[in-house]
């Protein structure tokens, strides 16, 4: 039998993911990975911290070396090779070195595609300026940390008030600049209700965040290339940085130009076994789209736990295995300062949007027995469907210790369980970890009589 | 329609939450409670943390007087009275003031038993010694504290490596009194399976805990009628101060006496609706059997979370709704210093015991990511069923953050999940809080290969 070759485009989470897997189910199989950047395998959710000095060396964000590929899994990793473009007939790629300006062509049996998504760069007046960042890739958090540490801001201002943009703030607050975060929508993360967004944007203010909401930046004042305020709507913000956090797109044009089908908001689709539309074609990660699991719809959810799984899937398949992905419940994590902010499955705008007859709670508890030392608040929202009883979503704020009860909430949700259930589940218990009623399920018990 | 009467017999968690449940739900039902101590409605899981001096005041454990109840929900709660009898086919209980030596009689029409349970005082020479504490009751940890601050003693001996005695090996540790632990088992917490124990056994003679494993307590040596010693299989311990921890025993002679069924360990044994054999007569809390949800054995389990549910549908039935308690996971969570620990589900010996074909994986991960400022180490034990692949039970053992994460696989033992949904599940991530893959997620992947 003939060895079979992969080709993998993007060395990140997915691509890399995949191709370990199929080396470790196929010994024999070439694996060559062309990856844009200089680095594989690194944690892009790290970059906030790694900008904020709170970890200290780039190097410790990336998983596995190229050369660690090599060596380990027998894997070429080229860094520093850019795909231009996929024949799916010829079955060959096109790369090229943009240090060299080599370009060659190299062959495939099957392909993956886990390109990524690009963060979105608004086309507002002077967004070509210098000192204008968005975190996406490895580079690209090495070149903010160095600003930061070479010539630090008198004022930053952050665009967009996702994880990002959070995560980004607390990172400036903590090396003591003075910070604005603008943004077009009346709350900070839309990914949680405004209820509950409300509650992050006082914390933003009181840690001493400059809010603006309902202010979309509309320009970028420029002095001499350089960025030296933000315009929004409504005033003229000095600032000698600006990060962007305005969320991602899928980069699926390599895949739509090869004749790749794309599914919501440009992402490429796959089934659930992470195949295109095209035979010997496989996407994961960022640049494709996933099956929700509680609305059933196809949805656009950029998280690297997402694109861990699906390279795994990709790379069983890929190596003759049956594995499916079976879909997202959106869930995620973040914190800002001392606030955890966590949450999973649908939101009031989706169910609506779905026509779904749904009710909604809000409880404030505890994180701990009332009288236990270090003891704060957490609120948690839950959503539920009416005349089903089923759990729809949920989202947690709260101290130390509230996020990562999402998960309870997640198993929940992945299970499809009635939100009685949660009421009556053995959740644990002590006074150093929960009240005796553990909050999500106060939050169950609360629901239960609305639904 | 003539009011009906309720009385309920013990006045912690079950008794109250039935009672104020009833009261909920049924405005003019007279509802009288008779508790023995001169408490109501403690937290009983908080007695070590009060006994450390974590906790100031003991009435900070207190969660509703007896006046609360009188004003707020209209129950008579009744401290400081002793049922002594249950007369069914009357329906009577007789009643004692101990203060005063009164005695009288009072009818009931529906009568809750929540006895709870009473510490396991081993029957060896000198064990009815002055200076030999168990905490059970908030008058047992008021004592304590009382000897703690009043004669700080140079050497104590804790007898039993339960959560009792861990929770007051940690207790007196912060206190800096040089203390033992005398156990008969091979590890302390043996509600854990013997390797994860042996790790909080490390942890806890790393933090200075003189630990004596297989030498079960033969004898307390008195001096004057107080206790200056403990005698194992082995040695002689200096002790002026000893804790109990060897278990509870459910407080249900009162039910036997009057003719109601008992079950496994001397439990009283209800139905699902928390009725006894006899009509009209309830019982919850410490004092009952419960069905394991794994297993679907009958098992004795005194937690308060699991009396506080039982409470609540037990007055729920009183007051005429149709509500049921559908078992436990015998979920607990703990800490001994920074160690969390954590359980759920069937561990090895009770699935050895019921014949099931299982396997187990321990997995060491970390709890945030490798690169995040105070990251630890999490350990992660997972059982599941060969055959069916269904997960079976879970332990974790970690630092801050580990211990919550119980709570993710109790609720996919409640969904009756095969642990290859726990590989895929949507768990959340952020550097602060996870690995990428979280740490039952990786020990879900670990075992799905031997199932």
């Amino acid at each position: 039998m003939p060895v079979s070759r992969l080709i993998v485009i993007g060395g990140d989470a997915a691509g890399m993911s995949a191709a370990s897997q199929a080396r470790r189910l196929d010994s024999r199989m070439e694996i060559r990975v062309f990856e844009r950047s200089p680095h594989t395998s690194y944690s892009a959710c790290g970059l906030p911290y790694f900008a904020a000095g709170m970890v200290e060396e780039a190097n410790s964000l990336v998983a596995r070396t190229p050369e660690r590929f090599r060596q380990q899994y027998d894997i070429e990793a080229m860094v520093g090779h850019e795909v231009l473009a996929i024949d799916p007939q010829a079955r060959r790629v096109r790369v090229r070195v943009p240090e060299t300006g080599k370009e060659f062509e190299e062959g495939f049996d099957t392909l993956l595609i886990a390109t990524g998504a690009r963060p979105h760069w608004p086309e507002i007046p002077g967004c070509e300026g210098k000192g204008i960042y968005a975190l996406s890739t490895l580079q690209s958090g090495i070149e903010l940390r160095r600003a930061l540490d070479e010539r630090p801001p008198r004022n930053a201002v952050i665009v967009g008030g996702g994880y990002i943009g959070l995560e980004m703030a607390e990172a400036l607050l903590a090396r003591g600049i003075p910070t604005s975060l603008v943004q077009r929508g009346v709350q900070p993360m839309n990914t949680l209700d405004p209820d509950m967004g409300a509650l992050v944007a006082r914390e933003l203010k009181r840690r001493g965040v400059n809010l603006y909401l309902e202010e979309p930046a509309v320009a970028f004042e420029l002095e001499g290339g350089r960025v030296c305020a933000v315009r929004t709507s409504l005033r003229r913000l000095p600032a000698d940085l600006v990060v962007l956090g305005l969320g991602v797109i899928p980069e699926s044009a390599l895949a739509k130009e090869a004749g790749i089908e794309l599914g919501v908001k440009g992402a490429i689709r796959v089934d659930e076994g992470m195949r295109t539309n095209l035979p010997g074609i496989f996407a994961a990660g960022d640049c494709v789209s996933s099956l929700h699991r509680v609305s059933g719809q196809e949805v656009h959810v950029a998280l690297g736990t997402l694109a861990n799984r699906q390279g795994m899937v990709a790379g069983q398949n890929i190596a003759g295995q049956k594995a499916r992905f079976p879909g997202t419940l959106g869930t995620a994590i973040t914190k800002v300062c001392e606030l955890e902010i966590a949450r999973t499955g649908l939101q009031e705008r989706e169910l609506e949007a779905l026509g779904i007859d749904y009710a909604a709670v809000t409880i404030k508890s505890r994180t701990r027995s009332g009288y236990y030392p270090g003891v704060s608040d957490i609120h948690v929202k839950l959503l539920g469907e009416k005349g089903s009883g089923r759990l729809l979503g949920g989202q947690i704020l709260g101290g130390a210790g509230a996020g990562k009860r999402i998960d309870t909430l997640a198993a929940c949700l992945w299970a499809k369980l009635a939100v009685e259930e949660l009421v009556q589940m053995d959740l644990s218990y002590a006074p150093p970890f929960s009240p005796v009623w553990d909050p999500v399920a106060t939050a169950a018990r609360a629901l239960v009589k609305k639904l």
